[in-house]
């Protein structure tokens, strides 16, 4: 087995990471919060996978996996960029000569910043999995809306030591587009049933209302109106800590803002409503662990059953 | 069900690219080389993945799976830039403030680069599965050496038409360390296993001496030794062309590479050598696409009950 990976700069202590580590469910990087993922750390996460299908899908759902790229054009258009600029990744490339690959060389082995070289892409990381679907659906949605069940590999900008917190994780979603009655309707059921979903799995879930982390002085504001109009709910559990929760789900209602948008109307011909159900797939395998402990084959056998892992 | 995803940019005419979209099978977005997949893809590599674990694995594999960003330091050590700096995506984020993010809004809206307000990270793009395990294995190995299998969505910056040479993209591989008569006699044994393996599922491969597609001048003379000493050798099938044949899988032998980059000795002290069998998932299920129909119900019974897809 490899122990790490050369976990240069993790310096900070942090017990619960170091259990993961110490029971190959992750591989540390020399980056803080991007890891390898064990064979038992990959079982879980394809066995939420499964029960998560089972919990969201019916005979009308679309079923869409992403690359963990996505055009910068629609991430622009979307907002992102007005509302969290801090946390998405951009992807450069290099375009140059000869010259240009020894200037990046002499940089490299000087220690230098040798980004000046690359240059801005048509592509980003993944922020969410639910970004492509809404230029997708422009036009006019069939007369029941439409529910998709998506995924990607995301990326946010922030390192921290706390493995509940990588830079790099996977994000499932079930994302609803409709009329704002049938919208509204969908993110209510989805109360009780996320609810109950983390608690078959023997886990004790907080339903909060919650804010995204929008960025700078304008953010402050735009945090407390999605607080206060209820727009976000979380799902909070241990992960790192018994004390400070964890999010491991979320349901979010955007109103109208990717139906207005990229201009995604109802059969009627109204602005589209939308709103998503979110898993975080390793926030809630670490809370698993959390609560069971790091060895899959000691968990509750009704959890192992319903997470399909071998017996 | 969603047809397309804003194909702006994606204009030129390619059959085989449409019939892969009309069936479902992939979702183009604005971005050449960048789709969405949809159940029946990620059902064939899901098939993919479990068949290639049940070929390549024995009891002493480390199974690792990595995200698809890592670390910028690994990938400057083992020499990638020198190699191909034109393929590598870097990950940049911003940094600033108000006033920045100002900035970046103005731009975006008058159409401009706004790349500059962009600061490199200390992560790249995964430009193959391998690269991390390197560094990892600094040291000394045991007796055995070791066997790996690892997995990430890669990235390779490459704009193209054709979806099998897409930007974003798994690729599964085998890796082995070990002194060199263990790892080329590793490699051989894998010459032909990987032709019986792409037969069992209907292919019909060519197997044949190639390189990789090294950067500028000096690149010339690189893909040229890399050829003549037969250090890789790739298995080529119908995907978008029955003409021009697509490189499916490929074997790879890095001599002793990687092992003086990053400090890798064998159990008596020697430089290890390393050798990789890489799987391109996405263009193993174009071939099989291809040669069987876009309907995977429909195809050969040994090939869905080999691909465990349901009857």
């Amino acid at each position: 087995m490899i122990a790490t990976i050369s976990p240069v700069s993790v310096t900070e202590a942090h017990p619960f990471r170091q259990a993961l580590v110490d029971a190959g469910l992750l591989f540390p990087s020399d980056v803080p919060g991007v890891y390898g993922r064990g064979a038992a750390m990959e079982a879980i996460v394809a066995g939420l996978d499964a029960a998560i299908s089972g919990l969201g899908s019916d005979d009308g759902t679309s079923v869409i996996r992403f690359p963990p790229v996505m055009s910068r054009a629609m991430i622009e258009r979307g907002g992102y960029l007005r509302s969290f600029p801090h946390l998405l990744g951009t992807v450069h490339c290099f375009e140059g000569d000869d010259a240009g690959q020894e200037r990046i060389l002499q940089q490299v082995e000087r220690g230098e910043d040798w980004g000046g070289e690359q240059r801005l892409t048509d592509l980003v990381l993944a922020p969410a999995a639910c970004y492509p679907i809404y230029p997708a659906s422009a036009g006019t949605l069939p007369a029941a809306g439409r529910l998709l069940d998506v995924s990607a590999y995301c990326f946010r900008h922030e390192a921290s030591p706390d493995p509940a917190r990588m830079q790099a994780f996977r994000m499932r979603e079930f994302v609803r587009l409709a009329d704002p009655a049938t919208v509204e309707a969908w993110r209510d059921q989805w109360q009780p049933r996320a609810l109950q979903f983390l608690r078959d799995l023997g886990l004790d879930p907080r339903l909060a209302p919650a804010n995204d982390p929008f960025f700078g002085r304008g953010g402050r504001l735009l945090a407390a109106s999605q607080a206060a109009d209820g727009l976000k709910l979380e799902l909070l559990v241990p992960t790192s800590s018994d004390v400070k929760l964890t999010a491991v789900m979320s349901l979010n209602y955007h109103r109208e803002h990717f139906g207005e948008t990229f201009a995604i109307r109802t059969a009627d011909g109204a602005i589209a409503h939308s709103a998503c159900t979110a898993f975080g797939m390793e926030r809630i395998a670490l809370a698993l662990v959390r609560a069971h402990g790091v060895e899959p084959g000691d968990w509750p056998a009704e959890v192992r059953a319903r997470l399909r892992l071998a017996a």
